[in-house]
Protein backbone atom coordinates (compact mmCIF):
# COMPACT_ATOMS: atom_id res chain seq x y z
CA UNK A 1 0.00 0.00 0.00
CA UNK A 2 1.30 3.53 -0.94
CA UNK A 3 1.64 5.39 2.51
CA UNK A 4 1.39 9.12 2.06
CA UNK A 5 2.89 10.99 4.89
CA UNK A 6 -0.24 12.54 6.69
CA UNK A 7 1.30 14.13 10.37
CA UNK A 8 -1.99 15.70 11.38
CA UNK A 9 -3.81 12.59 10.95
CA UNK A 10 -2.44 11.13 14.64
CA UNK A 11 -4.50 14.25 16.14
CA UNK A 12 -7.37 13.91 14.16
CA UNK A 13 -7.59 10.26 15.23
CA UNK A 14 -7.69 10.69 18.50
CA UNK A 15 -10.08 12.96 18.31
CA UNK A 16 -12.53 10.89 17.13
CA UNK A 17 -12.37 8.25 20.46
CA UNK A 18 -15.61 6.58 19.71
CA UNK A 19 -14.32 5.46 16.33
CA UNK A 20 -10.75 4.68 17.23
CA UNK A 21 -10.56 3.34 20.56
CA UNK A 22 -7.98 5.75 22.25
CA UNK A 23 -7.76 2.94 25.79
CA UNK A 24 -7.55 -0.80 24.29
CA UNK A 25 -6.41 -2.20 26.99
CA UNK A 26 -8.81 -1.20 29.65
CA UNK A 27 -11.52 -2.79 26.85
CA UNK A 28 -9.87 -6.84 26.88
CA UNK A 29 -12.30 -9.03 27.89
CA UNK A 30 -14.99 -6.19 27.50
CA UNK A 31 -15.57 -5.50 23.55
CA UNK A 32 -18.99 -7.34 23.11
CA UNK A 33 -20.54 -5.50 26.61
CA UNK A 34 -19.13 -2.32 26.43
CA UNK A 35 -20.43 -1.01 23.00
CA UNK A 36 -24.14 -2.69 23.57
CA UNK A 37 -24.84 -6.06 23.22
CA UNK A 38 -23.34 -7.85 20.40
CA UNK A 39 -23.25 -11.63 19.81
CA UNK A 40 -19.72 -12.13 18.12
CA UNK A 41 -16.32 -9.92 18.18
CA UNK A 42 -15.13 -10.38 14.90
CA UNK A 43 -11.19 -8.65 14.37
CA UNK A 44 -9.39 -8.03 11.01
CA UNK A 45 -5.56 -7.84 11.53
CA UNK A 46 -4.39 -4.98 8.58
CA UNK A 47 -7.61 -3.19 8.08
CA UNK A 48 -5.91 -0.71 5.29
CA UNK A 49 -8.42 1.85 4.49
CA UNK A 50 -11.33 -0.14 5.93
CA UNK A 51 -13.46 -0.91 2.90
CA UNK A 52 -13.96 -4.52 3.89
CA UNK A 53 -14.81 -3.42 7.90
CA UNK A 54 -17.38 -0.76 6.72
CA UNK A 55 -18.94 -3.22 4.33
CA UNK A 56 -19.16 -5.90 6.72
CA UNK A 57 -20.51 -3.76 9.37
CA UNK A 58 -23.67 -2.65 7.25
CA UNK A 59 -24.56 -5.84 6.41
CA UNK A 60 -23.70 -7.72 9.60
CA UNK A 61 -25.23 -5.10 12.43
CA UNK A 62 -25.34 -7.59 15.51
CA UNK A 63 -21.27 -8.41 14.68
CA UNK A 64 -18.79 -5.56 16.63
CA UNK A 65 -16.00 -5.43 14.30
CA UNK A 66 -12.12 -4.22 15.26
CA UNK A 67 -9.60 -3.28 12.46
CA UNK A 68 -6.22 -3.31 14.01
CA UNK A 69 -3.96 -1.04 11.69
CA UNK A 70 -0.71 0.58 12.34
CA UNK A 71 -0.26 3.06 9.80
CA UNK A 72 -2.42 6.16 10.96
CA UNK A 73 -2.08 7.56 7.45
CA UNK A 74 -4.56 4.82 6.09
CA UNK A 75 -6.37 4.22 9.57
CA UNK A 76 -7.48 7.84 9.32
CA UNK A 77 -9.69 6.80 5.92
CA UNK A 78 -10.82 4.09 7.14
CA UNK A 79 -11.73 6.32 10.09
CA UNK A 80 -13.50 8.49 7.91
CA UNK A 81 -15.63 5.45 5.72
CA UNK A 82 -17.04 4.34 9.41
CA UNK A 83 -17.85 7.74 10.33
CA UNK A 84 -19.69 8.48 6.63
CA UNK A 85 -21.40 5.13 7.04
CA UNK A 86 -22.65 6.25 10.69
CA UNK A 87 -22.04 2.57 11.63
CA UNK A 88 -21.60 2.25 15.81
CA UNK A 89 -20.46 -1.35 15.28
CA UNK A 90 -16.96 -0.84 14.10
CA UNK A 91 -14.51 0.21 15.74
CA UNK A 92 -10.47 1.28 14.78
CA UNK A 93 -7.12 0.17 16.71
CA UNK A 94 -4.39 2.29 15.83
CA UNK A 95 -1.84 -0.42 16.99
CA UNK A 96 0.58 -3.41 15.96
CA UNK A 97 -0.80 -6.82 15.24
CA UNK A 98 1.99 -8.37 16.88
CA UNK A 99 0.51 -6.87 20.76
CA UNK A 100 -3.00 -7.87 19.66
CA UNK A 101 -3.01 -9.99 23.33
CA UNK A 102 -2.70 -6.99 25.57
CA UNK A 103 -6.13 -5.71 23.54
CA UNK A 104 -8.18 -8.76 23.75
CA UNK A 105 -9.03 -11.54 26.43
CA UNK A 106 -8.32 -15.35 25.64
CA UNK A 107 -11.86 -16.34 24.03
CA UNK A 108 -12.95 -12.96 23.55
CA UNK A 109 -12.68 -13.57 19.40
CA UNK A 110 -15.24 -15.42 17.41
CA UNK A 111 -13.08 -14.55 14.12
CA UNK A 112 -10.34 -13.33 12.49
CA UNK A 113 -9.56 -11.74 9.10
CA UNK A 114 -6.85 -11.55 7.09
CA UNK A 115 -7.01 -9.55 3.52
CA UNK A 116 -4.44 -8.29 1.60
CA UNK A 117 -2.19 -8.52 3.84
CA UNK A 118 1.67 -8.09 2.89
CA UNK A 119 3.42 -10.82 1.50
CA UNK A 120 7.13 -10.34 2.99
CA UNK A 121 8.36 -12.41 -0.15
CA UNK A 122 11.89 -12.69 1.18
CA UNK A 123 12.59 -15.81 3.28
CA UNK A 124 14.12 -13.91 6.16
CA UNK A 125 10.71 -12.06 6.21
CA UNK A 126 9.03 -14.93 7.03
CA UNK A 127 8.01 -14.01 10.95
CA UNK A 128 6.91 -10.70 9.66
CA UNK A 129 3.25 -12.90 7.49
CA UNK A 130 0.72 -12.42 9.33
CA UNK A 131 0.15 -15.89 8.47
CA UNK A 132 3.26 -17.39 10.18
CA UNK A 133 3.57 -19.70 13.19
CA UNK A 134 3.76 -17.49 15.93
CA UNK A 135 0.75 -15.34 14.54
CA UNK A 136 -1.55 -18.43 14.36
CA UNK A 137 -0.78 -19.08 17.62
CA UNK A 138 -1.02 -15.67 19.09
CA UNK A 139 -5.09 -15.67 17.26
CA UNK A 140 -5.37 -19.00 19.29
CA UNK A 141 -4.87 -17.82 22.34
CA UNK A 142 -7.67 -14.98 21.72
CA UNK A 143 -9.94 -17.04 19.78
CA UNK A 144 -13.30 -18.80 21.27
CA UNK A 145 -12.97 -22.60 20.66
CA UNK A 146 -12.87 -23.94 17.03
CA UNK A 147 -12.69 -20.33 16.03
CA UNK A 148 -11.78 -19.76 12.55
CA UNK A 149 -9.16 -17.24 10.32
CA UNK A 150 -11.11 -15.85 6.94
CA UNK A 151 -8.39 -15.21 4.75
CA UNK A 152 -8.26 -13.59 1.34
CA UNK A 153 -5.08 -12.38 -1.26
CA UNK A 154 -4.23 -11.70 -4.71
CA UNK A 155 -0.68 -13.08 -4.10
CA UNK A 156 -0.28 -16.75 -5.06
CA UNK A 157 2.78 -17.78 -3.14
CA UNK A 158 1.61 -15.94 0.16
CA UNK A 159 -1.48 -18.27 -0.21
CA UNK A 160 0.71 -21.31 -1.20
CA UNK A 161 3.40 -20.57 1.65
CA UNK A 162 -0.08 -19.72 4.14
CA UNK A 163 -1.73 -23.12 2.87
CA UNK A 164 1.78 -24.94 4.25
CA UNK A 165 1.28 -23.00 7.30
CA UNK A 166 -1.80 -23.52 8.21
CA UNK A 167 -1.67 -27.28 8.13
CA UNK A 168 1.44 -27.66 9.90
CA UNK A 169 -0.31 -25.75 12.77
CA UNK A 170 -3.32 -28.20 12.08
CA UNK A 171 -6.03 -25.97 11.18
CA UNK A 172 -8.34 -27.34 9.16
CA UNK A 173 -8.64 -25.70 5.41
CA UNK A 174 -12.86 -25.09 4.62
CA UNK A 175 -14.25 -23.31 1.48
CA UNK A 176 -11.15 -22.96 -0.42
CA UNK A 177 -11.39 -20.75 -3.19
CA UNK A 178 -8.62 -20.66 -5.92
CA UNK A 179 -10.39 -18.19 -8.14
CA UNK A 180 -12.64 -16.24 -5.68
CA UNK A 181 -14.87 -14.10 -8.26
CA UNK A 182 -15.58 -17.32 -10.13
CA UNK A 183 -16.90 -19.58 -7.63
CA UNK A 184 -19.91 -19.83 -6.06
CA UNK A 185 -19.42 -18.18 -2.73
CA UNK A 186 -21.84 -15.91 -1.34
CA UNK A 187 -21.79 -12.80 0.65
CA UNK A 188 -18.56 -11.82 -0.34
CA UNK A 189 -17.49 -7.99 0.51
CA UNK A 190 -14.71 -6.54 -1.42
CA UNK A 191 -11.70 -4.53 -0.09
CA UNK A 192 -10.15 -2.15 -1.47
CA UNK A 193 -7.37 -4.06 -3.29
CA UNK A 194 -9.45 -7.02 -3.96
CA UNK A 195 -11.43 -4.59 -6.20
CA UNK A 196 -8.61 -3.51 -7.72
CA UNK A 197 -7.13 -6.72 -8.70
CA UNK A 198 -10.56 -8.31 -9.98
CA UNK A 199 -10.74 -5.68 -12.55
CA UNK A 200 -7.88 -6.73 -13.63
CA UNK A 201 -8.44 -10.30 -14.19
CA UNK A 202 -6.45 -11.26 -11.28
CA UNK A 203 -7.09 -14.57 -9.46
CA UNK A 204 -8.04 -13.83 -5.50
CA UNK A 205 -7.56 -16.50 -3.73
CA UNK A 206 -9.50 -17.30 -0.10
CA UNK A 207 -9.74 -20.08 2.55
CA UNK A 208 -11.43 -20.05 6.43
CA UNK A 209 -8.71 -21.78 8.74
CA UNK A 210 -10.70 -23.33 11.71
CA UNK A 211 -8.79 -24.49 14.73
CA UNK A 212 -8.67 -27.81 16.20
CA UNK A 213 -11.20 -28.44 19.58
CA UNK B 1 -10.20 -40.29 -20.32
CA UNK B 2 -11.13 -41.80 -23.53
CA UNK B 3 -11.89 -45.64 -23.46
CA UNK B 4 -11.62 -47.11 -26.33
CA UNK B 5 -12.60 -50.81 -25.70
CA UNK B 6 -9.76 -53.56 -26.91
CA UNK B 7 -10.79 -56.56 -25.90
CA UNK B 8 -7.37 -58.20 -26.86
CA UNK B 9 -5.92 -55.98 -24.12
CA UNK B 10 -6.77 -58.67 -21.43
CA UNK B 11 -4.57 -61.72 -23.14
CA UNK B 12 -1.85 -59.48 -23.92
CA UNK B 13 -0.98 -58.01 -20.66
CA UNK B 14 -1.30 -61.45 -19.28
CA UNK B 15 1.34 -62.32 -21.29
CA UNK B 16 3.82 -59.21 -20.47
CA UNK B 17 3.60 -60.76 -17.16
CA UNK B 18 7.27 -59.66 -16.25
CA UNK B 19 5.47 -56.02 -16.33
CA UNK B 20 1.96 -56.78 -15.64
CA UNK B 21 1.95 -58.65 -12.24
CA UNK B 22 -0.30 -61.37 -12.30
CA UNK B 23 0.08 -62.39 -8.71
CA UNK B 24 0.43 -59.25 -6.92
CA UNK B 25 -1.37 -60.59 -3.37
CA UNK B 26 1.94 -62.56 -3.20
CA UNK B 27 4.40 -59.61 -3.78
CA UNK B 28 2.83 -57.77 -0.47
CA UNK B 29 5.81 -57.22 1.59
CA UNK B 30 8.32 -58.34 -1.13
CA UNK B 31 8.34 -56.02 -3.66
CA UNK B 32 11.73 -53.84 -2.89
CA UNK B 33 13.46 -57.07 -2.37
CA UNK B 34 11.96 -59.39 -5.16
CA UNK B 35 12.83 -57.21 -8.30
CA UNK B 36 16.73 -56.86 -6.72
CA UNK B 37 17.34 -54.52 -3.81
CA UNK B 38 15.33 -51.32 -4.24
CA UNK B 39 15.89 -48.54 -1.91
CA UNK B 40 12.38 -46.89 -2.54
CA UNK B 41 9.05 -48.20 -3.63
CA UNK B 42 6.61 -45.58 -5.12
CA UNK B 43 2.81 -46.29 -6.13
CA UNK B 44 0.36 -44.51 -8.38
CA UNK B 45 -2.60 -44.64 -8.20
CA UNK B 46 -4.52 -44.40 -11.91
CA UNK B 47 -1.39 -44.42 -13.88
CA UNK B 48 -3.79 -44.24 -17.10
CA UNK B 49 -0.85 -44.55 -20.25
CA UNK B 50 1.80 -44.21 -17.87
CA UNK B 51 3.46 -41.53 -18.94
CA UNK B 52 4.65 -40.15 -15.62
CA UNK B 53 5.70 -43.84 -14.24
CA UNK B 54 7.82 -44.26 -17.43
CA UNK B 55 9.17 -40.85 -16.70
CA UNK B 56 10.23 -40.84 -13.17
CA UNK B 57 11.57 -44.88 -13.60
CA UNK B 58 13.72 -43.77 -16.11
CA UNK B 59 15.54 -40.82 -13.98
CA UNK B 60 15.46 -42.54 -10.68
CA UNK B 61 16.38 -46.25 -11.56
CA UNK B 62 17.57 -47.15 -7.45
CA UNK B 63 13.51 -46.13 -6.99
CA UNK B 64 10.60 -49.18 -7.56
CA UNK B 65 7.57 -47.94 -9.02
CA UNK B 66 4.29 -49.44 -9.09
CA UNK B 67 1.49 -48.31 -11.18
CA UNK B 68 -1.89 -49.03 -10.15
CA UNK B 69 -4.87 -48.67 -13.09
CA UNK B 70 -8.12 -50.49 -13.03
CA UNK B 71 -8.84 -49.94 -16.78
CA UNK B 72 -6.91 -52.60 -18.80
CA UNK B 73 -7.63 -50.70 -21.94
CA UNK B 74 -5.03 -47.61 -20.91
CA UNK B 75 -3.23 -50.00 -18.99
CA UNK B 76 -1.92 -51.86 -22.29
CA UNK B 77 -0.29 -48.45 -23.03
CA UNK B 78 1.51 -48.06 -20.27
CA UNK B 79 2.74 -51.37 -20.58
CA UNK B 80 4.07 -51.19 -24.21
CA UNK B 81 5.84 -47.67 -23.03
CA UNK B 82 7.30 -49.49 -20.18
CA UNK B 83 8.44 -52.77 -22.51
CA UNK B 84 9.68 -49.90 -25.00
CA UNK B 85 11.75 -48.02 -22.31
CA UNK B 86 13.19 -51.66 -21.24
CA UNK B 87 12.42 -50.39 -17.74
CA UNK B 88 13.42 -53.00 -15.01
CA UNK B 89 11.82 -50.81 -12.30
CA UNK B 90 8.65 -50.09 -13.56
CA UNK B 91 5.94 -52.77 -12.58
CA UNK B 92 2.00 -52.47 -13.34
CA UNK B 93 -1.20 -53.83 -11.70
CA UNK B 94 -4.52 -53.99 -13.24
CA UNK B 95 -6.32 -53.84 -10.28
CA UNK B 96 -8.73 -51.38 -7.99
CA UNK B 97 -6.83 -48.98 -5.99
CA UNK B 98 -9.71 -50.17 -3.72
CA UNK B 99 -7.91 -53.28 -3.24
CA UNK B 100 -4.34 -51.44 -2.20
CA UNK B 101 -4.67 -53.18 0.84
CA UNK B 102 -4.33 -56.51 -0.59
CA UNK B 103 -0.88 -56.14 -2.42
CA UNK B 104 1.19 -54.11 0.25
CA UNK B 105 1.66 -54.76 3.27
CA UNK B 106 1.70 -51.83 5.85
CA UNK B 107 4.65 -49.78 5.76
CA UNK B 108 6.47 -51.16 3.11
CA UNK B 109 5.42 -47.77 -0.12
CA UNK B 110 7.55 -44.79 0.07
CA UNK B 111 5.41 -42.59 -1.65
CA UNK B 112 1.94 -42.53 -3.60
CA UNK B 113 1.24 -40.47 -6.45
CA UNK B 114 -1.91 -38.92 -7.88
CA UNK B 115 -1.89 -37.49 -10.93
CA UNK B 116 -4.92 -36.42 -12.94
CA UNK B 117 -7.28 -38.14 -11.16
CA UNK B 118 -10.74 -38.29 -12.07
CA UNK B 119 -12.36 -35.27 -10.46
CA UNK B 120 -15.74 -36.84 -9.32
CA UNK B 121 -17.59 -33.60 -9.39
CA UNK B 122 -20.76 -34.47 -8.16
CA UNK B 123 -21.18 -34.28 -3.94
CA UNK B 124 -23.09 -37.92 -3.88
CA UNK B 125 -19.52 -39.23 -5.40
CA UNK B 126 -16.70 -37.57 -2.98
CA UNK B 127 -16.34 -41.22 -1.67
CA UNK B 128 -14.51 -42.31 -5.36
CA UNK B 129 -12.38 -39.37 -5.27
CA UNK B 130 -8.69 -40.66 -4.61
CA UNK B 131 -8.26 -37.97 -1.77
CA UNK B 132 -11.57 -38.74 -0.43
CA UNK B 133 -10.55 -39.81 3.69
CA UNK B 134 -11.05 -43.68 3.57
CA UNK B 135 -7.86 -43.18 0.51
CA UNK B 136 -5.84 -40.95 3.02
CA UNK B 137 -6.56 -43.84 5.35
CA UNK B 138 -5.77 -46.67 3.45
CA UNK B 139 -2.50 -45.01 2.30
CA UNK B 140 -1.32 -44.62 5.59
CA UNK B 141 -2.04 -47.83 6.57
CA UNK B 142 0.44 -48.86 3.37
CA UNK B 143 2.90 -45.61 4.30
CA UNK B 144 6.30 -45.86 6.09
CA UNK B 145 6.00 -43.31 9.00
CA UNK B 146 5.76 -39.48 7.86
CA UNK B 147 5.21 -40.66 4.20
CA UNK B 148 4.05 -38.51 1.74
CA UNK B 149 1.20 -38.44 -1.26
CA UNK B 150 2.13 -35.88 -4.50
CA UNK B 151 -0.61 -35.19 -5.99
CA UNK B 152 -1.03 -32.91 -9.32
CA UNK B 153 -4.71 -31.85 -11.21
CA UNK B 154 -5.48 -29.33 -13.33
CA UNK B 155 -8.81 -29.63 -12.08
CA UNK B 156 -9.47 -26.49 -9.62
CA UNK B 157 -12.40 -27.97 -7.49
CA UNK B 158 -10.91 -31.31 -6.76
CA UNK B 159 -7.74 -29.21 -6.26
CA UNK B 160 -9.67 -27.19 -3.33
CA UNK B 161 -11.08 -30.24 -2.54
CA UNK B 162 -8.25 -31.97 -1.87
CA UNK B 163 -6.52 -29.28 0.49
CA UNK B 164 -10.06 -29.47 2.86
CA UNK B 165 -9.44 -33.19 2.75
CA UNK B 166 -5.79 -33.23 3.06
CA UNK B 167 -6.00 -30.93 6.25
CA UNK B 168 -9.06 -32.15 8.07
CA UNK B 169 -7.07 -35.18 8.00
CA UNK B 170 -4.15 -33.49 9.93
CA UNK B 171 -0.94 -33.53 6.73
CA UNK B 172 1.14 -31.52 6.38
CA UNK B 173 1.06 -29.73 2.66
CA UNK B 174 4.60 -28.91 1.42
CA UNK B 175 5.80 -27.28 -1.63
CA UNK B 176 2.24 -26.11 -2.14
CA UNK B 177 2.09 -24.70 -6.04
CA UNK B 178 -1.30 -23.36 -7.59
CA UNK B 179 0.43 -22.75 -11.27
CA UNK B 180 2.93 -25.03 -11.41
CA UNK B 181 4.60 -24.46 -14.65
CA UNK B 182 5.39 -21.21 -13.61
CA UNK B 183 6.85 -22.41 -10.30
CA UNK B 184 10.25 -23.03 -9.33
CA UNK B 185 9.73 -26.55 -8.31
CA UNK B 186 12.51 -28.47 -10.17
CA UNK B 187 12.35 -32.15 -11.70
CA UNK B 188 9.03 -32.40 -12.22
CA UNK B 189 8.13 -34.76 -14.86
CA UNK B 190 5.00 -34.45 -17.05
CA UNK B 191 2.09 -36.90 -17.30
CA UNK B 192 0.15 -37.61 -20.76
CA UNK B 193 -2.67 -34.67 -19.50
CA UNK B 194 -0.08 -32.32 -18.08
CA UNK B 195 1.29 -32.11 -21.47
CA UNK B 196 -1.88 -31.41 -23.03
CA UNK B 197 -3.39 -28.80 -20.29
CA UNK B 198 -0.38 -27.08 -19.87
CA UNK B 199 0.24 -26.32 -23.57
CA UNK B 200 -3.27 -24.82 -23.65
CA UNK B 201 -2.21 -23.06 -20.77
CA UNK B 202 -4.01 -23.95 -18.15
CA UNK B 203 -2.94 -23.93 -14.80
CA UNK B 204 -1.59 -27.58 -12.96
CA UNK B 205 -2.04 -27.18 -9.26
CA UNK B 206 0.33 -29.41 -7.30
CA UNK B 207 1.31 -30.10 -3.55
CA UNK B 208 2.85 -32.62 -1.22
CA UNK B 209 0.70 -34.14 1.56
CA UNK B 210 2.63 -35.26 4.55
CA UNK B 211 1.42 -37.91 7.50
CA UNK B 212 2.24 -37.01 11.07
CA UNK B 213 4.28 -39.07 13.19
Amino acid sequence: MRLRHKPWATDELKKRDHIVIQNPKEMAGKWKSYFGEYDKLHVEVGTGKGKFLTGMGTLHPDVLYVGVEKYQSVLYTAMERVEEAGLENVKLLSEDVADLADYFAPGEVDQFYINFTDPWPKSRHEKRRLTYKSFLSLYESLLVKEGEIHFKTDNQRLFEYSLHSFSLYGLILNNVSLNLHESDIEGNVMTEYEEKFSQKQMRIYRCEAKYRK
